[in-house]
């Protein structure tokens, strides 16, 4: 990739609250409004968003993958192999794009829960870190961030859930939640 | 507006944390992608922000005015006449766009540090979400958010900054902060 003197960071967006998955897609907007092409993996979750729809039109700057099921997996301590195999998979399609030089940046949406779920070993999700370029931003979301990880991030926001729509019987709603 | 089965909530996104007015944006994208019209109102900014190079792909869903002047507006307890002139003509905008029928979800960006530093009134804040139509969700960022307005929404989320690479030196990167 030319030109780079583009120093890229390890961003985390955790937490309880709202905002996580909207942020990294807000970054990926604002990434390909300035010509940066991203890579969106997203975790756990094989249902058409909202989001995909509209990042189509931002082909081919915006490159999205799923590895979830066919809908959202409220996987458990036991996930079963199919999720873990989708899971893994996902993590060296992110390893092939962040390395490709293709990417300027890599976001793993969700990651984090697959992680604290163990469908991804910490250590792999370490050695993924280790192997990103300086010039890749990596943006890496969900609740349950590791320590360590917010110890080797660059930037790293708790979003913190003051007061839930859901508390009020509002939930799920086309356009807004998904 | 047909088939408003839609309860249209307020959301906050504050704090001191990076992720709020990404997380409008990555809003405004779902709900693109939803077919749902989308207007977002830029307090403080007269800049060419990478989003809105992307939004414009977006076009006639989501609609992007900006009230600031050129460049970002490092506002103070004295903000100037024009400072104040541009803000209120802006919210002006957004209750002709909230109340027009034409938009579902209505954002209001930076409007809290407008608020907090007296380019907008809090009276005229709470004046224009008492005209707020059940079937428009209204989003309203910025850090400062007053403890009325997060008592007010429906859902509040504070993003906490943690680790910031400002910190470390790098700021204002293209694509990534702006």
């Amino acid at each position: 990739m030319t030109g780079s003197t583009f120093k890229g960071c390890i961003q985390v967006y955790t937490g309880g609250g709202k905002g996580k998955t909207t942020a990294a897609l807000g970054l990926a907007l604002r990434a390909a409004g300035r010509g940066l092409k991203v890579f969106l993996g997203q975790f756990l979750k094989g249902q058409a968003y909202g989001e995909l729809i509209s990042l189509k039109r931002l082909s081919p700057l915006v490159t999205v993958e799923q590895f979830g099921r066919k809908g959202f997996v409220h996987v458990t301590e036991n996930p079963d192999d199919e999720d873990v195999s989708l899971a893994r998979r996902g993590l060296e399609r992110c390893i092939e794009a962040m390395t490709s030089g293709d990417y300027r940046i890599v976001i793993l949406d969700e990651i984090n829960v697959a992680v604290h779920f163990k469908l991804i070993g910490e250590d792999d999700l370490r050695a993924f870190l280790g192997r990103k370029p300086d010039d890749v931003e990596v943006v890496l979301t969900g609740r349950y961030a590791p320590s360590w990880l917010m110890e080797a991030a660059d930037l790293v926001t708790e979003m913190v859930e003051i007061k839930h729509p859901y508390q009020k019987g509002v939930k799920g709603r086309e356009g807004i939640e998904k």
